[in-house]
């Protein structure tokens, strides 16, 4: 199953009661973190969610509003005794701009892995988490990221008796593992069906709405995606900064049709996001996401 | 007058509903901000000031829990159209250290002054307030505050039509401006009595207790003060990392008689420090800050 918290849904900077916006996963006991600014950790601890399992923080830029608060929630989670390696992943420029933010916290107990995103859609495995990051179109280098937890096919029983498999090999070809027993190879191909729909986010925010997005949110359980501005003669301002109304994000959605949509990351000057509902839901039902709003993800049920 | 406001209260890390320890003081249209940890920014809008009149920043050190908020805040001023110049103030290593955590604000529409604090005790006037930085004890160099409203002794009119200096003159004499008139030189010492009682507040975090910090408290309007632990037990943790017990606060207040006490920089394992306040209170009445806690400070009346 995958937890997930959008810990905030603020954009260009943390207001009383709205949190700059960032999504924290978990999944077996791993932690997922996209963008970390400033209050971050408090939502977090607001949540009820540790730091201390935070395997990976994956940035979208580098923009105060998406950073700014990484100096303190690594030191909380130095101050939670966490040793492990930590992977960070980003546009060029990560560890320049990490080690600028280190000059407040220079002596950690765990190392951090940099890992500089260096193609226009890159794939990188963590832990339990597949994550993609795909370039969108901001001001700055910026990504969005779809994060999967695949899902093998289904074990046939039926398969793995006609091949004459012993039961003793069944476990490891579950796992994916080859076997060699008694002089035969057996590959889980043999007896594994095709993969299974798994579980899958996508997180996109400060960009223009470009076709790659709808692509990568196409049928995903989420979609969880930029809606700055509600009012109509917002959109000159939004193109000018390379940002998204949330008319854009609706249309992004209706290509897309992703199993559910929540808007984030708006602007100060929209104080009650949910009053353009009316307005956008013909286009498509996307929902007007909140600070702290949750969701478990569990694998479909089959017949 | 002279306006304050303890925004947060808070040692280490944020908290929800603790914000960390942070003090800003207006005075005649200029503001001035002690500490800017990670939400600094946020508590200030909580109260309803604006960043825009910050002209100056003092840090006590380079602590995350002291510094973090900077990028956030120096963005928000810019929002706010800020294009007047802003004195930062801070032990030695300041450019560095805020040039480092500027790798996520590097465009700002206004310059910044850096004052690298040289002697264990020095003075700057910066706009309506006189500071002096006075260097405490903790892990890393680490400098206390006190800030004087100044206020000028009283106009002789007696005098002044004595030594007859024409009324012309009296305005800029009050001012401090020597006047030459016809031939004559009029100084202010001719007509201003002594210098009469400012006001003045002192602001010491994250230090051992040493008598300087006593001596600059000494009769002053507020002295606010670390008071990281209330347990008994927990001496030798502040021994060890150069940290304050409350007791030790008090004892320090009992030896400056500040006309006021309030304590913050609370541990975050201490959720209720009220709880202690009978514990003290026999040394010295310190009063347990919270977040927001506001005071304004008029020049005390006259017969």
């Amino acid at each position: 199953m995958l937890e997930l918290c959008l810990l905030g849904t603020g954009g260009m900077m943390p207001l009383p009661k709205r949190w700059l916006t960032s999504l924290m996963l978990r999944c077996n006991g791993s932690s997922l973190l996209i963008d970390c600014g400033e209050g971050t950790q408090i939502a977090m601890r607001e949540k009820g969610w540790s730091p201390y399992s935070i395997d990976t923080i994956c940035f979208t830029h580098y923009h105060a509003d998406h950073i700014s608060g990484l100096p303190g929630m690594l030191l909380s989670m130095g101050n939670a005794e966490r040793t492990k390696p930590v992977t960070m992943i980003g546009p060029k420029g990560l560890a320049r701009v990490v080690n600028g933010l280190r000059s407040i916290a220079p002596e950690l107990p765990f190392a951090i892995e940099y890992i500089e995103i260096q193609e226009e859609e890159q794939r990188f495995s963590c832990e339990s988490f597949q994550v993609e990051a795909f370039k969108v179109q901001h001001s700055i280098p910026c990504f969005g990221y779809k994060i999967t937890i695949p899902r093998s096919g289904k074990f046939s029983v039926e398969r793995a008796r006609e091949a004459g498999i012993p039961v003793s090999c069944w476990n490891r070809l579950q796992h994916g593992e080859a076997v060699e027993h008694e002089g035969s190879l057996f590959t889980p191909d043999m007896v594994m069906g095709e993969a299974r729909r798994g579980i899958s986010v996508v997180y996109c925010t400060d960009t223009r709405p470009i076709p790659r997005i709808a692509e990568k949110a196409k049928d995903v359980d989420l979609f969880i995606c930029e809606g700055m501005y509600g009012e109509e003669d917002k959109l000159s301002n939004a193109k000018k900064h390379k940002h998204m109304t949330m008319e854009e994000a609706a249309i992004l959605g209706r290509e897309a049709r992703p199993r559910e949509m929540w808007l984030t990351h708006y602007s100060p000057s929209e104080v009650y996001p949910e009053q353009y509902k009316d307005k956008f839901s013909h286009i498509f039902p996307v929902k007007f996401a909140r600070d702290a709003w949750s969701k478990d993800i569990s694998f479909e049920e089959e017949e």
